[in-house]
């Protein structure tokens, strides 16, 4: 059992976790990829660096950091976490228990770049089944996705119906789905009046009641949302100590909105680190 | 005339100038000395370095990138910052003029380790001879210092008496005194009732009204205090954007309270900037 799990291996995760080792408390950091930084090749404004240097360079460099202090760093991906005594974290290798979780994945929640996609969030679009599933009881229901969290949300999802559509918007299905009718044909558009009514493809017109969205892998704000946290604007709310209102569950870095900088993630995650050491031994005490 | 002057050559002060910079503003920062990071040796929490380093490499790290980037640095004193239509900063060779200033100078206001100092703080003992001199008129004054800055201050206790003493608590008078009785014996203890009523030394006892503090170089919290800027329990009191009541005057990093850590700086810096750069737009258009 850890003291802290956190989810997501960048300058917010990582600084955290330094600071959190060096309180002697049990970390675990687990990552799925090397982020927003990855795909930044050229950062000058991060101070202490005579020369400019490439985004992954700097994730890399944390990483060792991390690791040169004992620091347990593992690369699995988060598929769900589940509020009860303690945090359940559940990746697509293990299952992890701590007594407080800090989400530190980055902003990646998906928006997709498709006609009548941004007009249709909170309008028959959401990216949570277990909150707005039961809206649609009996309804048909689209899951927007091709890998292990669309399955997840998939599952949820046929608790309220059995008419179920995957749309994988031109990807291949990674995993294997039964009970429900695949559409693979890349989607041109989201249509409908004061609700979405149906996806088009290039091949045909869906006529559908929700649509959930679960591509990729699930963002920090989808496994906020579930667990029941505040979001706003699709930025978890977190106080001055970076805690949700879920008591033991903090967030640090882009996740939470503000400067997206290196700057600001790594502050966020090294004063989460305090609060969440606070916390911890509050609760032991 | 700059459109920002940094005071602070540390992790606060050129993280801000890096962004500020890169937002083509006309950037100077004045630097006395190399900070507190000075005299740290070992630093591992620090976010993206490998390795731990010392302090001193961070910061020269630091002046690197800045220079890199076109930053003008300059390695002066300052000794006085007046608010007039625009910010008048007065060094120990210069005198500049700036829309803005922002104040990143660590944490330096010292705390004498001198029995009866801290208890008579607000009791007879004051950091600022321009808020508080005027308290004492005619009445037996000491000033605590060595330097221009204690030479500064003493200039402005003359409006008030002329019954003057200076401490230089052991230390060697740096500049040139009349019209003062100087006193470099070491001091044993401040002592008093409610309020201060002498100093101590080896040798002597000297009855006196007030004690005002300008020991080495003047901090942030001095410059801030001086222009009527509020101040908290030694920290400069900024709003969420980093400035404080006194419009463009900003204060990023230690000297503005929280962690004491260079990602807390750093990142103080960054959104520090983009404040400046707003409020400098914001005015001029």
């Amino acid at each position: 059992m850890y003291d802290v799990i956190v989810v997501g291996g960048g300058p917010a995760g990582i600084s955290s976790a330094i600071y959190l080792k060096r309180f002697k408390l049990e970390v675990l950091v687990l990552m799925k990829d090397f982020g927003a930084l990855d795909k930044t090749d050229h950062i000058e404004n991060y101070y202490g660096f005579p020369s400019p240097l490439p985004g992954r360079q700097i994730v890399d460099n944390g990483l060792s950091q991390a690791r040169r202090l004992g620091i347990e760093i593992r690369t699995e991906e988060v598929l769900n976490i589940d509020k009860l005594e303690l945090f359940k974290v559940k990746t697509n290798q293990n299952e992890y228990e701590a007594k407080t979780v800090l989400l530190a994945t980055g902003s990646n929640r998906p928006n997709l770049r498709i006609p009548g996609f941004a007009d249709f969030i909170g309008k028959g679009i959401s990216y949570c089944a277990i909150c707005d599933g039961f809206l649609y009881r009996k309804q048909t229901i689209a899951i927007l996705g091709e890998g292990e969290f669309m399955a997840e949300e998939l599952e949820i999802l046929r608790n309220f119906t059995s008419d179920l559509y995957v749309f994988t918007n031109g990807k291949q299905l990674s995993v294997k789905i039964e009970g429900a009718k695949i559409i693979t044909d890349p989607i041109n558009s989201f249509v409908g009046d004061e609700l979405i009514k149906a996806i088009i493809t290039d091949n045909n017109k869906y006529p559908i009641n929700a649509v959930f969205v679960a591509i990729g892998t699930p963002s920090a704000t989808d496994f906020a949302l579930r667990m029941g946290a505040f979001i706003d604007n699709n930025m978890i709310v977190v106080d001055d100590k970076f805690m949700t209102n879920i008591p033991g569950l903090f967030a640090a870095g882009d996740c939470i909105g503000g400067l997206s900088q290196i700057a600001k993630a790594v502050a966020d995650g090294a004063i989460a680190a305090l609060a969440l050491n606070k916390f911890i031994h509050s609760k032991s005490s």
